[in-house]
């Protein structure tokens, strides 16, 4: 074989590799779908996942993003506050109108997120064997825009992985696999992991967060790629944690980069929820509840800043 | 009285009067309160307010928020993709990471919006007596950002004023006062609103958006002040609407601008919500329900884009 | 040759046509040169064009920028005024400092601009070779900034086709080539174009700015390919118009999507400069004058908002 | 006299100093005037400053401007590219163009910078007499944007403070005042500063900038109040300096916030131009030169980033 030969043969198997990861990244629910694993939370879902509230305490489950919040490079953040026409004090009416209005710049991945299905591909495919050059538009996508997640309201689960290794903040590189989550369910008495549930891990890494923040934004303890399909093989709709990305970094040995948010985004139609603070949820002792999150629906958006309420 | 002492004691009159406005807007919790009536909502409303679920069915009470979402000039938004480090095609790592991300410019105050108590004041004075250039600082709200809203799950209220006034959309001008709310609720069986509610009025008037941008914004009906009053008495946490403002615009004779603002935010501490989209609440027949929201906590933010989830 | 040959030896080709273009981009002034033409300018080339300056009368060429401003999708600008630290009329010190200060938010590429040579490229490679993966970074270009720009103070020459064609505005889709600019130069006495000069052309087509600007956006006369071709000849270091991109829009047969760009830019470093207001200089029936350029110095900015000083 | 009439006494008092102040912001130009001392900026100015082109060297007096540069908080300043419809690497048409595209988000004030006469004003109210509240729109200012800068080509002188004082960096807190510009213009046998001129100061104050850019931003050398009187006595158009902020910081004793700006902009309608970079004039040995400016013309902007051309 010569060597156009042999470069076209390789191009031809790479086209062919291409196709199977094309296979992976259909949805179980057709080719319109834009929602993934959130099909699964169901009127029924809800309502059971309702009855999980016996106490009716709520937690915000969302950190303060703003000009300090450590962030993946060159995002950052930033509110402005003004008084429009009012300059020299002036007010406004009879009744002395004053008022505060604010500017928004940055980036929507700053502080606690959604991503999108929009958000991670593989190869220029994303999710539901989408085309990024078809939906990526500069002016925001026009398929899996924030504005297309559903009203989710389901069972939450937190997993207190600190307790379970007896570190806090468990160390960056951790990972954890479908045998470190069992063990935390099993600790908790946690029965089964169900379609439509949303799973948040609690790892203490989040506590590092204005104390050292480099430290923070250069690993994290959290989510290998094993675990990753464990929990996408139980139909979970979304994933999180409190650390900036969900997944073990440094990445696992032959895991690719940021592979495990190619599994649960871009193969399997689980939203990623990050910097998603549980810390008050584990004090509680609280390993199920009802989980509610409605991010902005800013159309076109590929991430939310979202701060999810959790209802014990 | 010469000139002088006649400036000079028309100087005390006017403070005299801010004074009463000072008193007025105190806080019944205390003067380190930030949240006004959200402090009713209790574990024991939340957990009240859970039984409302009975189908299980969420709904979405947020708009979308994009380049062509009508505001109150020059408030605009824009959200912009792009995708960082992948020029010419490239993609990272051995499973070929693709990603999206994503730029925000605007202002908080495009779409469905939560008003925090930082956002409305009289000369100057706030929720709770503070003054604006205590807190009001240039890189964001010292108190009162929306990072201090609470967490928010409680009974919601729809009350069907298109209906009840047999017009869709309701003409703009018209004011919605205690008699009107009572009627509403006769009509629709809701026997009281209570400490802690958050009540929500179906106008008709957010159909307007993208069929008649400018009617839409140059009026609405509303709440007027006699209106506000009632609700502030009953102590409601929050109030909102399907229209940009909550508030009968043109104002009713005699109410200062914004004042119906004023009266909520200022001396009430209840928050705001706008552009509450209720249609499918009201089709549904549903009149009351759990209503849930979480903010986005961009520190020192004045409003927040909001998505609330109401669940029947 | 069987179908896996065949698609090999086309991929071939296209990477020697790739070389070929590639051939094209290299500079006449080394591997390391980013400025272009801009070498001609030299301290001998500066000093004989400031004996053009025999009047002492300065021109403004740049047009204003803000939110209205027609300008290719989805770019906009928009300047916010704000009063830091001044709530309430607030003033700063004994003299009663008071202060405005300003947000910008937006794309460079509104209004009068300066193409850089970052901008424009063929298949992924700009001018002198370089490939965009190499230096077009999220964060700012490392090579071709505007930063880079060197000094630019030289001969200036704008060629009235307006006055040549009888018409004002000259009709879109009109394109200038070899003979329209000499018949030009003819007109106007100018005797030659050489190496160094700055060229502008005056369309009038500036003039539908604010009345329609629709029509504004939708197309241009201007520049031909031939034309871009003779002047990038003759070695000039800046081509510009009243216009907002320079070239004839339609595109002229069998040329390229912006093509012209792509000849001046990435085959000759030849800098464009578009929405250059030279009615004025027209009206006092200047032909050849110092032109000074100093575009703001943004790191890695693609583009400039420029406003250009003309002296005669 | 009791207190009510103390009080009310010391109001007069201050309104009688407040219009002694409103007269001295009267522009001697007229009630029209925007431009200050510009208006001297004649055509004969212009064309005599032209005669100090004798080598054709040019000179850009602007420093970079970008996401690390040293500014007044909370100023900060990021430019972001982006290569709009480009995704996966698609190109546009037959000559497969490619472009990079630039995003801003920012404040004007960071950076190399002319502060325009809307920027600083006494008690709200600014040159000629304009008060705040009619011009200072949260849009753009309707008066001193910075579109009304004229086109300045001028004399330039360059003062070499460092050089006398014998201290590279001078020490923050060193004021320059009449007998020290007297003293530097002896030095370097500049005759006399005349109206109409644009007179900088070298400090090499700005060679701390990456080096300690806390140092930088805390203190500086620079221009004293008499100095500043001096020079406004004189009619120059604009005063400058190698320094973020040109007057001296800490503010000489007895000496407002900011008070030398005041003076220069608000009482004798003088441009500032901050941190112009003059160390190669310096170095050169050129006193006199061809000062030439075009601020890019964002409609109602206080500020504008610049970047002047010196010629010698």
């Amino acid at each position: 074989m010569n060597n156009v030969t042999r470069i076209a043969a390789i191009a031809v198997l790479a086209a062919v590799a291409g196709s199977a990861i094309a296979a992976d990244c259909k949805s179980k629910f057709g080719p319109d779908d834009q929602i993934g694993n959130s099909n699964y939370i169901t009127p029924e879902k809800t309502l059971a996942a309702s009855k999980l509230i016996t106490k009716g305490k709520a937690y915000r489950l969302g950190i303060e993003t703003n000009r300090g919040t450590p962030a993946y490079p060159p995002r950052n953040y930033s509110v402005t506050v003004l008084q429009p026409g009012q300059v020299a004090g002036t007010t406004l009416g009879p009744t002395k109108l004053s008022y505060n209005d604010d500017i928004v710049m940055g980036w929507n991945g700053v502080g606690s997120q959604l991503d999108g299905f929009g958000h991670i591909g593989w190869d220029n495919v994303y999710f539901n064997c989408q085309k990024a050059a078809d939906f990526a538009k500069v002016t925001g996508l026009t398929k899996f825009g924030i504005e297309t997640v559903p009203a989710i309201a389901t069972r939450g689960i937190v997993l207190d992985m600190a307790g379970l290794m007896n570190a806090n903040p468990i160390k960056e590189g951790t990972a954890f696999n479908k045998a470190d989550i069992e063990a935390a369910m099993k600790r908790q008495g946690v029965k089964s992991i169900e379609k439509g549930d949303v799973v948040l891990f609690y790892t203490g890494w989040i506590d590092l967060i204005g104390k050292d923040d480099k430290r923070y934004n250069s690993g994290e303890p959290g989510l290998g790629k094993e675990g990753a399909q464990y929990l996408a093989s139980l139909g979970v709709a979304a994933v999180g944690a409190d650390s900036w990305g969900l997944e073990v970094v440094p990445f696992e040995k032959d895991v690719g980069v940021f592979e495990v948010h190619q599994i649960l985004i871009q193969q399997n139609g689980i939203y990623i929820l990050e910097n998603m603070n549980t810390e008050e949820l584990v004090k509680d002792k609280v390993s199920e509840f009802f989980f509610t999150l409605g991010p902005s629906r800013l159309t076109g958006a590929v991430q939310a800043v979202i701060n999810p309420i959790a209802i014990k």
